[in-house]
Order: structure tokens, then C-alpha cells, then sequence
């Protein structure tokens, strides 16, 4: 694992200034009466694709830019794709979004109208990768990974700079987890600013590649299974060389949370706080309400990780509560 | 009138900064794509209030702190009572909210959860006024009024100032009207910073004060009814001192729009750009929609005033359609 240093998130900052938004950090007061600490929201959701993923693709993208590169790639078809597509248009660069046929026809426009080419092959996931790796060794592309690349990473870390920046004093923060750029960046950031910060990692039951892995003491596979936090879903990889280690090393809890849960947090970010965000992003606020974090003193920051949900799922969780 | 300059709006934003959000600016894709030009969001829904009211207030307390005053009393109950009580507490002065005994209890509880002191008086907002003013008359309050004072119109303007630093070649600034220091705020700085920006301001047909005003060529009164853009309604005084006159000169066009347009920009919104807003914050996205913006070129800048709506009417806004 090459090492990561404060230095390389102000050099990330700074190479995003303008291209992604330096997002609010508001108050619940909803959540701060129910835990009875200043309860905060980070909220990412404001992002221009609707999703942090913007700050680690436009950080590696930047970077690539700089050392002459002018075309991407890339096999996500969710938040990573969107920022990649997005990130790459800012630049003038060429970006691929590589898709299986099984990709529904809306995440595809998603893609396409953001201005990347989209390339549909085969019937997997797998299918597509395979294709994304084939254009970085034939056609010299060059792939940007989801979240296991110190760029990335770095870019997602500069969240963890904004929240210790404007609440010097917060005591936890609780981070969606999934493949853990985004929860290995913010508590790196977090914990080099103040060592005593707790770092609480959360995610889905169903289909917890991190949390198997990190009880296993290794990656290890995991059933992606439907959950309404998809974003939260996927492998970390079983040759992962960062996020793995850095979430072992920089997590002081994971709380895992059933779908019934999940549903209830986004209900109460709609009813209570008026926003709308997807399932991951959800997930903090949702372990508050169940009493899954473990509050001593606050302020507690909440990392709202993403908007981008389904809006007939959506408006149907937001009927049935 | 006395004058307005772009040193007072700088000196509002040096005033209020660290107390109020710097918004984001985003580029909503789909109006964009109607209109054929780029269009973006201003969002003072994310305020720690829930609306824009809270830079006009904050600049005026910290002024009236700066000069020794520790007690404010104001009578709305809406987003700017909400402005009056948070900026209070943050600063550590009283602030009473006079209200009548009509008020709904939500509101009532709304102030009273942000350290404000309610006092519950008569049966009309006539009546609270009138204890407003015995406050100010009898204990040495001071009276924050709603929008027609320079430091409240100079805080808003710092919107103004932030759309044409993100933004220098916005063509079109489009704003919600109603008593005019949102729109006289905004269209001041923008017009200084470059005058040849359009400012549009949107309004209800119901009760319609400014407009009526502005098409009688002085301050009148009109009858205020129920409309889903409710944060519009109300009088503009008709001693007004100077958001008329302001209005005035800086309007370049005022369109008016029925209520089953402005429930269309609040479904819009949710729907296809994931922002729960109220209906008086909708109001551009709606002249958007009815092709009532004439937009000869962009970019055009949308100012989304507050989040503040009903759940239920929202929930059930978006159910019908």
C-alpha cells in the first residue's frame, strides 16, 4: 500500500476547486432532538451528478489530464459512471462507459446524455469490465477504478477536510461503506485533523462485502443481492491494495442495518429534513434512528452520500410509511 | 430612499459569513434541455432555515448587535420568523415572534424549537403586529422588519453577488416576488456586476401585491388569498420605503402564474430534479415549464427561495400527478 498524507487531499482539493461543489453541512434538528447531540448532514446529494463520486473521478481525471492523458474508461454503470462521464466532459476528455445489455435503458441515457459513449457488450457485468480492460490494453485507454486508487480516494477525502474545517469539534462521523473509498478517504482526512474522531462505517446487510471481509481478516466474495442501498453493493476486490487496509486500520464501528430500516431513514430525510437521496445515503441516518450509534458527546456528522434513487421507488416508500 | 451601494452587500457578506451557507449553484439538466440554454438552481433551500430569509436577518442582527442591541421582536411566522429566531440564537439575542392564536400549532412549535420566544396575541396578524410594536414602543425591542429595510435587502443581495462569481455571463436572473427585497436584493448586485443581465421576477396571480403595485405606480393593497406559493402573499406597505421603488427600476419583467403551474414546478422538481421546495421557490422552474422566460440566450440562473412546504400537501402534490 503506497502511503496517503494530508498533503495529497489539499493537493486533490486543490485540483477540484470548481469542478465539484463544496457541499453544505447543515443541522437536523430532527435528528439533534431524537440523539440529543448536534447531529449534522454532509450533503453530497448536491454534487453535480447527485453523488460524491464527483470528487474522486475528477481528482483522478485531473491528474491524468496532467500527465497527457486524454482518454477514459470505465464499467460503472451507477454514481462512478455519471461522475467519470461528467468529470471527463469538464476536462475535454474522451470517456467510455462500458455496459452489459441487462443495463436498464434510463442508467444508459443517464450516461449518454452526460456525453460519454457508452459501449454495450455482453450479458454481465463481468462482461463489460472485460470489454473496459480490453480498450485500456488495445486502444489505450485508461481506466479509472471505482474506488480502490489512491486518486480517487484522495478526492473523496476531501470531505473529511471540508467537515473538520467548518466543525472542528465533531466527535464521530458516519460514513455509508461499500468498496471504502469514500469511508477510508473521509476517516484518513478526519483522523490525521483530530486522532480522537470516531469513525463509524454502515451499510446493508444484505450482501456486506467489507464487513465479511474485514471479520474474515481479508477480502473475501460476497452474493450481491437487491437492496435499496445499491450503490452499497459490488466486491471489493480480492487483490484490493488499499481501501481494504485502510478500512481496517481507520474504522472504530460497523453497523449493519435490514431493508426495513434502510426504507425508513430515506421516509424520515423526505418527512423530517425535506431531501430526497438514495438508499446509501440513507444509511447513517437510518442507524440513528435504530439507536445504532453509539453517542456519547456530539457533533456527529452524517456523510449523505448520494440522490441518486429511483423516483418511482422513491415516491412508493414515501406513499406506503 | 437612501442608496444601496456594492460595498453595503460586501459588507453584508463579511457580516453574515460563517452564519449563513455560501449555496450551491447547480446546473439542472432537464430544464436545460427544455429551454435549449444552460439553467441552473440557486438553492437557499439549503439554508439552515430552509430559506434565503436567513442572510437578510442575520446581516440585520449582527448590525443591531454591533450597535449594542440584544433584543428583537418581529411578527411573521413564516421563513422569516424562522430567519429572526436562528440568527438570534446564534448571536445570543432575545428574540420574541408575536403571532396571533390563529397560528397553527406547527408553526407555533416551528419558532419555539429555534429559542425564540412566542407570544400568542389576538385573534389577526394585526394584533400580533400591534404587540410587536408595543414591544418596540414599551421594552426597548428592536423591530426587524420582513424585507423592506437596507441591511435585510443587503443580505439578500449577497445571493446576487455569488450567482455573478460562479456565474460572470448569466443572461437571466429569475426570482420569486413578493414584498421585493429577495428580488431588489439579487437584481441590485447582479445589475451592478453587469447590467445588461435580465432580472425577471415570478409571482401568483393570487394577490399579486407588487405587481399590482408596480401597475399602479405606487404601493397598494390587495386582498391576500390561499395560494400554494404562500410565501408570496402579503402586503409591500403602503408607506413603502424601498423595495418598490427598487422594484421599480430593476424589474425587467413580471410574470404571473395560476396555481396549477406553480404545483407543476413543485412536482417537477421532485421528480426530475430530486429538491423538495416550496411553492414559492417553484415559481421559476413553473414560468420555465409554461415557456413564460424569454430566453434569447443563457445562462439563466433560477433563485429556488425556500424548502418550507407542508409534507402532506408536498406528499400529496406529487401522489396527483
Amino acid at each position: 500500500m503506497s502511503s496517503l498524507t494530508l498533503a495529497d487531499v489539499y493537493a486533490a482539493r486543490r485540483r477540484i476547486e470548481g469542478r465539484v461543489t463544496r457541499t453544505p453541512l447543515i443541522e437536523s434538528a430532527a435528528l439533534s432532538r431524537i440523539a440529543g447531540t448536534s447531529v449534522y448532514l454532509k450533503l453530497e446529494t448536491m454534487q453535480p451528478t447527485g453523488s460524491f463520486k464527483l470528487r474522486g473521478a475528477t481528482n483522478a481525471l485531473v491528474g491524468l489530464a496532467e500527465r497527457g492523458h486524454g482518454r477514459v474508461v470505465t464499467a460503472s454503470t451507477g454514481n462512478h459512471g455519471r461522475a467519470v462521464a461528467h468529470a471527463a466532459r469538464a476536462l475535454g476528455m474522451q470517456a467510455v462507459v462500458c455496459m452489459s445489455a441487462l443495463v436498464p435503458r434510463n442508467k444508459v441515457e443517464a450516461i449518454d446524455a452526460l456525453g460519454a459513449r457508452v459501449v454495450i457488450v455482453g450479458n454481465s457485468q463481468d462482461d463489460a469490465q472485460v470489454e473496459a480492460l480490453r480498450l485500456v490494453r488495445e486502444e489505450g485507454f485508461v481506466f479509472v477504478p471505482p474506488f480502490d486508487d489512491m486518486d480517487v480516494i484522495a478526492g473523496q477525502a476531501t470531505i473529511g477536510v471540508e467537515i473538520m474545517e467548518s466543525l472542528p469539534d465533531t466527535a464521530a462521523i458516519v460514513v455509508p461503506l461499500s468498496g471504502g473509498g469514500l469511508f477510508s478517504g473521509v476517516a484518513f482526512a478526519a483522523k490525521r485533523i483530530r486522532d480522537d474522531i470516531a469513525m463509524i462505517g454502515v451499510t446493508m446487510e444484505r450482501g456486506a462485502t467489507m464487513h465479511a471481509s474485514l471479520a474474515a481478516g481479508r477480502p473475501v466474495l460476497v452474493d450481491e443481492v437487491e437492496t435499496l442501498a445499491d450503490s452499497l453493493g459490488g466486491g471489493i476486490g480480492l487483490d484490493n491494495r488499499h481501501t481494504f487496509a485502510l478500512t481496517q486500520s481507520l474504522a472504530d464501528n460497523v453497523v449493519l442495518l435490514d431493508e426495513a430500516s434502510i426504507a425508513r431513514g430515506i421516509v424520515f430525510a423526505y418527512r423530517e429534513e425535506r431531501l430526497v437521496m438514495e438508499g446509501a445515503a440513507a444509511v447513517g441516518i437510518a442507524a440513528m434512528l435504530d439507536g445504532r450509534i453509539d453517542v456519547k458527546r456530539g457533533p456527529v456528522v452524517l456523510v449523505i452520500s448520494g440522490a441518486n434513487i429511483d423516483m418511482n421507488l422513491h415516491r412508493r416508500l414515501i406513499q406506503e410509511a
